[in-house]
């Protein structure tokens, strides 16, 4: 196993999953940025004692799969190096997750390997186990999408919504390593505030996995930046086509998620800290006063909105239990 | 002037600002669980000098006006008795804050001085200012009704609003002081939650104001906890009677609120930070890529939420500049 | 095995390992306020499923060992009871901690089982790891000795300590689950302060323990909080018998600690989220520019410090490997 | 007046601090980096509504009196060309605090402006008051020597110290703008750690100021960072050349700060939410259990230990009131 940035927040922590992991072997971490560092130096709090090297397309024997935590971009062309070598690639970026490449230009720019745009499995495993099993590339989905996925597939399914507001928010380890004055301390204390009010690129994944699930409806959608380091909620608002009791829709949701080995079905609203350090995404739905159904989803946005929800895809690719190095 | 209920959040911080007020006279704080200490001893933070007495109705010679910080149904005997007196009461419990009695029985119990419960005046000063101007029993509004309603009041004046989504989220001193499990900081940090997700009372104050001011709009109002001390956000999101374009709302927005001394209206999304220990409340209103419209108000929860905003009250009543002591 | 106290935050962390433990079978968890709720409920971010029960001293049938949660003086009776009936004991209370009864009876008051009192083994495994295995009584340190006391060991059993300062810091996990004011997350949030600055209690069993490892030094010791939730840092400053240089300081150190499972011997200053969620000390010696050495010991007060630390001593009790469970 | 550096932690604070003094018109804010940007859209929860330029010394019209905010070794040219121009100059970095320029090349390197090296005068005005009154060349004292001397100056006045060890901690603002992984909220929360363990620039200041109090005594100084964002404590544990009770040594206490407008002795442990926001230092003196006094002093790091105590600084060199635009 080869882990592809590592240096990152979500990278390093794919490494020390891998690491952990009873049927994986991690033989390399690679950055560009912090090469001939250690890990465990880097990140204290993680034990992975191997030094991060730069990554050579050319010298990958041995390696039979990768995580790729490259920033949106420039994953494609190192997923693509490693494809044509034939290892399989779970790839944390967006430039395997949309259906629509003109979607994704307008999101995200030029596509770095658009022969390859079309092949990668959309990384929910809640919702695409079958074609998971056995994917040779599969995209893990962004963090919001994941939590909201969730929350609201049970309703999708069934073709029911018609309208989403989709209120998200999300601690400061979604914003990434790189510093700059939004995440200092000094700045995030103490606060908590919207952001990409306009349009966030996370809202047609999310509408696209909604349509391929069978509900094509709008999403509304806005984060929230808050102060803590991991952890995310989706709260969602949604209209359906036809009005559904509370005990109903919760039937729903204990029916669908039932054996689903990291979804909790939950009898009140979730909290953060429960899911963190977890590759577990905990949900909640009501109907409430208004006859609104409200349905949530909690994550860390690390672990299963990133990270442990890589190595979740890569055991079914692997034909490994599914929780294998995850509980 | 005299704090009744000052060893709480909110009337202990109501003290202080009273105290720092040019125009007025703190001559009197009272507590019933904290009688015999001083303020500045319970709250290091805060520099009020005088000790907690028990409240006398009997002897209240020299005292003008009082600000009530009780608990919900406990503050209407007091006030009750205030007003037999002749004082002018702020009331920064919910205990005059409704329209309907009924409304009042169903979210509070039984109401501690039902004479009077028509006898408060809303106290928004952003839309209600002329009554407020000599009133003589003014109920501050709810900290999520404050922000809400200044979030959207441009649009209910207009009559606009059909359905409202408003997802709030507030600091830890939202909670009040009693103690428990929910707010010990081993609880807190890290983690973030929504709560009375089938129902919160709240809702139905900010459904009356939105009707007083022209829009009858169902609201469907969840709110949250986030790892803070001071602060609130409301990000409401608005369905209209007719389509409008981000420009045309953005102009009512600044139109409205041109003079007000307390609302600023801002060209992008607030941050909870830079309300703190202001009266201020921070609006921001945009149209989403979907069409919604999306208001925020952000606004400190113990101070424009309750103890400075019954001082702003308080300022009108009296006749003085809204503004004394809060600038 | 029992876990008794299983409420408060270190018994419930214990159930939490225990449960997790490859070797041991959790069959009962009690508490006196909590009895009829499951742990999974109290404390959402634990898994462990059972019920919390009282404890019945007579119907103790299949339990072999006891996990001992309870406060300071009501651990005694407990205790004694628990022995009675011929099951090992891990006591995490200061109970069975102190070589002198007066000395007990200065800082905690009228002891629950005097005949008892000389019955506990000291369980800081890194000095007293022979005593402890087939021990039939353990008593686990306080937080605060086990972090002082491992940064300084290796200079206590040298004879080499004449005078230590030792000021520590500490999460509000340290303080318990029981809610007042000060671990109010209002309160905490952006705050910091000494406390027991005319005497903690913890300073006599750091002497007892520095003088039972060869330097009966007199100990200064001032704790402090900390706007965070788990996590301890005490930083000593040492004065020596004898001048000693850096690379000899730590040499010695790493050759102390060498194959010590839990403790590592840092390069540089240690962090405290390093520790986290660990049964690991990590420990920095070094000498500062004016002579004196400085040692540094963290840990996570509740695991190290407390539960995870009692686990380590069942481990040795019962013959097991001593880090079962806790890598 | 103008503010050079305004786009710094301390230089944006203390733009605040003047832009709200009500003797002092700011005139200009510079800053090299953010030219072009308004102070207030740089930091929204500051309300200066000037924009940053870039300093031009040869048009500083109507300029009589700067505060410089400066890195270390970057203040002095510009402080010199200022003097040149006859402007009174408060600056906030370390060039013109220390007495021997030798230690300053030693933790500081080459020095800007020589020839001016002697004409600081230390700007600790419970110290040095009378210094300060007419000056025209003011250093303000370091965060940690501000907190420590102030914690220290009546026992060093008596010449009483013979050994100290101070032990500090700060929260982030004190590490200042600049981001890097090491202040990033997800690095900081739930974080604590010491740092410059060998040795850190602030201790030669201390000892410089000791001395010229009366007390010549070495300083065992050791820094921490907390996870927070304003506020600073140092613990000082000293050694006196002969015993005194806690009476006495709280009697001294209270006689020499008595007066001091910005000095509080207090009655017990200090807190640094009691002091934030505020030009405040917090004592406590107390003698513990094993005989050593313990002397504890609590800043804001932003203010007291920088910004408003420059403003004080100001106030005096301009013959103003000490505390005008300070409380």
């Amino acid at each position: 196993m080869l882990v592809a940035g590592a240096s990152g927040f979500t990278g390093a922590l794919a490494a020390q999953i891998v690491w952990d992991h009873p049927r994986l072997e991690l033989v390399a971490i690679t950055s560009r940025s912090d090469a001939g560092k250690r890990l465990d130096a880097l990140y204290s709090r993680y034990r992975v004692p191997l030094e991060l090297t730069e990554l050579d397309p050319d010298d990958l024997t041995g390696v039979d799969a990768a995580i790729v935590a490259y920033p949106h971009g420039a994953a494609a062309p190192t997923v693509a190096a490693l494809r044509r070598q034939g290892i399989l690639v779970v790839d944390l970026s967006a430039d395997f997750r949309l259906d629509s490449i003109d979607t994704y230009r307008r999101w995200y720019g030029e596509h770095g390997a658009p022969d390859l745009f079309d092949a990668g499995v959309y990384g929910l495993s809640e919702t695409h186990r079958e074609e998971l099993r056995g994917a040779q590339l599969v995209a893990t989905p962004g963090c919001y999408p994941t939590a909201s996925v969730l929350a609201l597939a049970p309703l999708a399914e069934r073709g029911l919504l018609t309208d989403v507001v989709v209120n998200a928010m999300q601690g400061t380890s979604g914003y990434g390593r790189s510093s700059d004055d939004l995440v200092h301390f000094s700045a995030m204390t103490e606060n908590a505030f919207p952001y990409k009010t306009e349009g966030h690129r996370h809202r047609p994944e999310i509408e696209e996995e909604l349509a391929r699930l069978g509900s094509a409806a709008p999403v509304v959608f806005v984060p929230h930046l808050l102060p803590l380091d991991q952890g995310e909620l989706a709260s969602c608002y949604a209209t359906l086509r036809e009005p559904v009791s509370k005990e109903e829709v919760q039937a729903l949701y204990r029916e669908r998620y039932d054996g689903e080995p990291f979804v909790r079905v939950l009898d009140g609203p979730p909290n953060l800290r429960a899911v963190r350090d977890t590759n577990e995404c905990h949900v909640y739905v009501t109907v409430e006063e208004r006859g609104r159904v409200i349905a949530f989803g909690a994550i860390d946005n690390i672990w299963k909105g990133a990270s442990s929800q890589g190595v979740q895809n890569l055991n079914l690719m692997l034909g490994l239990d599914e929780t294998e190095g995850l509980l």
